[in-house]
């Protein structure tokens, strides 16, 4: 098998903004294109039985977690995960689709919960070792949806917080896509297909792999 | 409730020294002699649930865990069990008797494990946001011994480690016993009793109270 050049794509943004939908969209775009796609997510990550346990920790509602020691496990998660999953499998020539990375925990973690940007950022350079994606899709949506998308569905510890929180989250998205290089920024709202076209060529560009968008399911592609 | 002075005092040292024994026999001279004295230990902490969580997911057996993550998983643990239990109980003039603290994860982490030692003194200084020890005691014993002792007893995931791991145990507890201030080096290999007197002086030094040691079950005694 031919040593192709692996990539570290990372979908961000606040909870419901489509990140799940769309990196499975984006894993299956590739796959149809003959890449060895891989997708996974933060805390836990696909395959990391360790990792997927901290993210139970770490995730259960009926946990009190002082916002340090939640730092503290995002990053024992992030470690596992690193060096079981993403870094190996982009050095064997994979693409790496992962939901949330080290920007999610200097967002949540430093600008919404109030820890020091500066230590966050130092936590990640360790826990990482210096792995950075290639590329981070920020999908951006107002406060607003949050109420409006899947309704029913249970809340996670992070997904209880209060709307301020939610409103910090949004906002330290917004305030790292200007600063921080790398970061694409994507209307959130938009209709899926509409998100899962910029998406695609936004890899293509990174990737210089001919990605054809997958179709959707005749009544999404009707409601965008 | 006059306010007294509260003191942190650690009993440090390889896995069956006599840790747990002695902070029970020490914890209990302390409440004898009028103090409010509280028995702790790390990883995890008495009472302080979300922390046991992630000594229960630190020490099992079944799981992988790389060293790093490991790392992370210990902090995180602390500054829970610092943050709920240890500095609130000095604050209020409690004597905390604690199984194991930073230097552990220096010793265990850094030295056995093979991680940077400044990297540990650094996550630990973060994590226990600069409270040190008042006083620590370590128990030391041959790694020998470490078969002899409670040979029916289920191992952790840290006791199942190999002998040549128990080694580097021990001599990086002997190394920071020279370098590192307020480590007390008592031999471990003594007669309970004897290990218990060595304690309550170093504790009534310390304290300047007037501490008494508990008289040991007879059987305990004749065999001192």
């Amino acid at each position: 098998m031919s040593k192709t050049k692996g990539f570290f794509i990372v979908l961000e943004g606040p909870d419901k903004c489509g990140k799940s939908t769309q990196a499975a969209l984006l894993t299956r775009a590739l796959i149809n294109a003959k890449c060895k796609a891989i997708h996974t997510r933060e805390p836990g990550g696909a395959s990391v039985a360790f990792a997927e346990k901290i993210r139970e920790l770490v995730l259960d509602p009926d946990n009190i977690v002082h916002p340090l020691s939640e730092l503290f496990l995002y990053e024992a998660a992030r470690v596992q995960h690193v060096e079981e999953l993403i870094r190996p499998a982009i050095e064997q020539g994979a693409i790496v689709v992962c939901e949330r990375y080290t920007l999610a925990t200097l967002v949540y973690q430093g600008h919404a919960r109030g820890l020091d940007p500066a230590l966050v950022k130092r936590l990640n350079a360790i826990a990482t070792n210096g792995l950075k994606p290639h590329l981070t899709l920020l999908l951006d949506i107002p406060e607003t949806q949050f109420k409006l998308r899947d309704p029913g569905r249970n809340l996670d510890r992070l997904e209880q917080e209060t709307s301020k929180f939610r409103k910090r989250v949004r906002d330290g998205y917004r305030l790292a896509a200007k600063s921080e290089p790398h970061i694409e920024l994507i209307d959130g709202t938009g209709p899926k297909f509409s998100v899962h076209r910029q998406i695609i060529s936004q890899v293509a560009k990174l990737t210089r792999i001919d990605v054809t968008p997958v179709p959707l399911e005749p009544n999404l592609i009707k409601s965008s």
